[in-house]
């Protein structure tokens, strides 16, 4: 079976880390039954020097053909972000509809956690983050700019269809871990429209999940128990906004933004998914051989998980936490020497 | 110079930290030149039970009398957060115009960091939050309530005035301090309307501060920086929901949600400012003689600052953190075996 998979490199260290990627790949690749055709696409800054868009104009409907998107990381300076991110990345989530955005939180063997006295048996949790609708609406505008009295009005839409086919998604991922348990992030005691609207969401369908114990927690006393109490938590939901920093927050305890992944899901196999280091393109250090692909390669894993080659995802993932738990060769974030492609070649060693 | 100041004790633990406050008040009234002339005020939800409102129609006026208002914490089970907080904490602050709220997050000395080889020299910033307006509006409302198609609109109004006046107080305050850096917090990569606007306020200011440098951080990062480089960090400012979750966060890594004082302030003297504890009721634990006191004195501490009582102000702080530094008589979530009164005692003594 041969699975389309298209990749957009992107900018700055996200054309470092894609190579990783696709060695990767293609050392799975030589398995008998598993098979890619990965097909480049160059959308990025440079692309938008060139042509004036950040993709062209049929550029989502290219993407469609496509089991699976891999994306590197978007952004690179002089070119603000409303064209970078609302030109590429933005659209690419709302458009496939992958409302569904997945953050493990999980301190690899052999990191050391930024917490104190903490280690991986701590730090083990996934943030469901709603990734089309909520604090990012297209809705707003600005009134008397210019003058004195100037103003913006931003609006944060929170819709039931798209509560529920996110919190039915966040239950049914609690049912399927050992705990049990879903912790949702909100703001129903300050914030007065929104939040009450989406705990009325939890509330409708938690009893259709009697199993799991449903816990509500105001999202500033949540980061700070991601801090105090990580071990507390297996399953958050929260919006897009929450959802965003929770999954932000999580991982500078965990190794770093330098080891998180992250999948755009549409539950639709019809629909690709799209899959990305939660880090950006870091200008400062592109080019430098310095990145570290752990984000890149778990974000490969995530989107084998996604094509059901669930073996290929689990040697994959087997293979980058030997190479962190054995320390030997470790990137320089982490505190070792070894440089973007060093790493992924001790990765490929154990993959063997 | 007698102070009149207004005290709430409120709910649960507010209770239980008000009489800490008043006991360092009595002490510090002792002093020649030193007054203050304190009023019980029992707006709490058990005010409620028995009025059907969280304080009276002329509650806000009652208190208007007064220098500096001192608030425990507000919420008990049963009543909903929209009748207590919206009933009582968030009218005050926003009737009085207290568009401040200042959030020290400091590792005293004695403390422990949850963070990983942290300590005092590492935590030490000041989170600015804008406390009147922003994604606390009372602005949005429902839509198809109750069928499949049913929706919330949440409006986030940001204002040039509103933003103006606490950027300025933030200009002002970093170049009070030592580092003359500004961090401010934003997601205008995400956000369209309200956070680009912010960002404008922000660049249209730091001109009339030339001395400051100015530092973008968007909220996500940020939140993730205050755990992996609290270090970067002087004075940060942001808006209501931002400071809301950044002050959270911050004091989850400099002591616990225990230790947080804040203070709600509107900078005209002819209107008083409010000081509370970041900490909430705590109900779980209300009337056990358990919770800490400190975030309460230290509070204190921040009223005294602002009605100009500086030597007493120092005083009680330095009382406070002899305390800690010494490490004997300590709380329950600080380690120790001491309660709330135990505790009060020990600063006491050492205020002398
Ligand atoms: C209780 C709640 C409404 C309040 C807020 O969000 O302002 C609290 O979290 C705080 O920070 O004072
Ligand atoms: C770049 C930005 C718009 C984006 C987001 O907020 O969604 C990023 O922070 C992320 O988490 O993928």
């Amino acid at each position: 079976m041969t699975h389309r998979i298209a990749l957009i490199p992107g900018d700055g260290i996200g054309r470092e880390v894609m190579p990783s990627a696709i060695r990767c790949l293609n050392a799975l690749a030589r398995r008998p039954g598993l098979d890619f055709a990965l097909s480049d696409f160059p959308y990025s800054c440079e692309y938008y020097a060139q042509h004036g868009a950040m993709m062209p104009d049929d550029g989502i409907d290219q993407l469609r053909a496509h089991d699976a998107i891999l994306l590197g990381a978007v952004g690179y300076p002089g070119v603000p972000d409303h064209i970078s991110l609302w030109g590429l990345l933005l659209p690419i989530r709302r458009e496939f509809g992958q409302y569904v955005n997945l953050r493990p939180v999980r301190l690899l063997q052999g990191l050391t956690s930024a917490l104190r006295d903490r280690g991986p048996e701590d730090i083990n949790y996934l943030v469901i983050r709603e990734n089309n609708e909520g604090e990012y609406s297209d809705i707003g505008g600005r009134l008397y700019d210019g003058l004195p009295e100037a103003m913006a009005i931003q609006a944060n839409v929170i819709t039931r269809k798209g509560s529920e086919r996110i919190l039915d998604y966040a239950f049914q991922t609690a049912q399927s871990r050992s705990r049990q348990t879903l912790a949702y992030a909100t703001k129903s005691n300050g914030i007065k429209h929104s939040m009450p609207f989406w705990d009325e969401q939890v509330a409708a369908m938690a009893p259709r999940y009697p199993d799991i114990s449903v816990e509500q927690y105001h999202v500033d006393i949540l980061a700070a128990n991601l801090v105090t109490h990580p071990d507390w938590f297996d399953v958050i939901v929260g919006t897009n906004l929450f959802g965003d920093i929770l999954s932000d927050l999580g991982p500078a305890t965990a190794g770093g933004i330098g080891v998180a992944p992250s999948a755009n899901i549409n539950p639709d196999p019809a629909v690709p998914s799209m899959f990305e280091p939660v880090h950006g393109s870091a200008p400062d250090i592109a080019g430098g051989d310095i990145a570290n692909p752990i984000a890149m390669i778990w974000s490969v894993v995530m989107m084998l998980e996604d094509l059901k080659e669930h073996d290929a995802a689990q040697d994959l993932m087997g293979a980058l936490e030997a190479v962190t738990a054995e320390g030997r060769v470790m990137t320089r974030d982490l505190g070792g020497q070894a440089g973007t492609v060093e790493f992924t070649d001790r990765v490929l060693a154990e993959l063997g």
